[in-house]
């Protein structure tokens, strides 16, 4: 991320689903890692030119040896974090993949029954896509809005005021 | 664009529907314009922060003084033009809006036949996602690779080569 620049990320974040299991990668590898110690989808930056299938396709292989054959675009996530950190997050769930899984340097990779991803250590704002991944919602549009000590403080879909009582 | 350092450009693209036709911008009045002439949609770039949503509202508001009440995430281009120009164009259908249509700076704002688009001065990839707009395909992500020349050299659908024959 280029702070002077204000240049938003683009990265790509996917869900491996198997067994009613989400594949999560718990970030316990990296140093000053925004994500550390949390639980997360796998993925990681755009090379420049790559479409988010290609990004897809090309970190879920780097970072599980696994190569997909099914997934489908579920959603974007804006992700601001106080006022210097903007990213998209094309959001992926994936039922297909051949290969054999490797180790991943940026984490621990663990199989988490779906319903118990809300009790990890997760952004809270992953909770509200979580459900919206449940109700097989159409492609959406998120935007999770937190201030530097990680509190979400303004959650909207597509376009719209999402209150806390609708999530 | 930033040609040095190889940023891409983040865009939202709306088709506005009413009666059967779209609303197309065709674009008369820019100098240097990469889309002189052509036909095209309404939107523009992301202003630093903003969510494909927001975006869409301000540049459709902005270039044609409606308001969108009703409008839907439809694909996401990867448009690749030579080696130097990257952008990521959110692709927006419209159905509801309110408000008096006002003059385009950048062009003449005309409603044109659905089935007519594919006879005026368009990119060629257009019509391409056009016919998956038509289709009413889910989300899609489709990847456009032009030379300097404008010629579409290759297009990729959700990850995988998406051949002449196929379109």
């Amino acid at each position: 991320m280029d702070k002077e620049n204000n240049i938003p990320q683009l990265t790509t974040l996917c869900y491996i689903e198997h067994n009613g299991k989400y594949l999560m990668l718990h970030r316990v590898k990296k140093k000053n890692d925004i994500n550390k110690d949390k639980y997360i989808g796998i993925g990681g930056h755009f090379e420049y030119g790559e479409s988010p299938d290609e990004c897809l396709i090309r970190e879920v292989k780097e970072e599980t040896g696994l190569t997909l054959t099914d997934y489908r675009s579920r959603g974007i996530i804006t992700f601001v974090y106080g006022s210097d950190v903007v990213e998209y997050m094309h959001l992926y769930t994936a039922t297909g993949y051949s290969g054999k899984m490797t180790e991943c340097d940026e984490g621990e990779l663990v199989w988490i029954d779906k319903t118990k991803v809300y009790d990890l250590d997760i952004w809270e704002g992953d909770k509200v896509f979580f459900r919206l991944l449940d109700k097989d919602s159409y492609f959406f549009s998120l935007k999770l809005v937190y201030d530097k000590d990680d509190r979400l403080t303004d959650v909207r879909l597509n376009g719209k005021e999402y209150g806390r009582d609708e999530r």
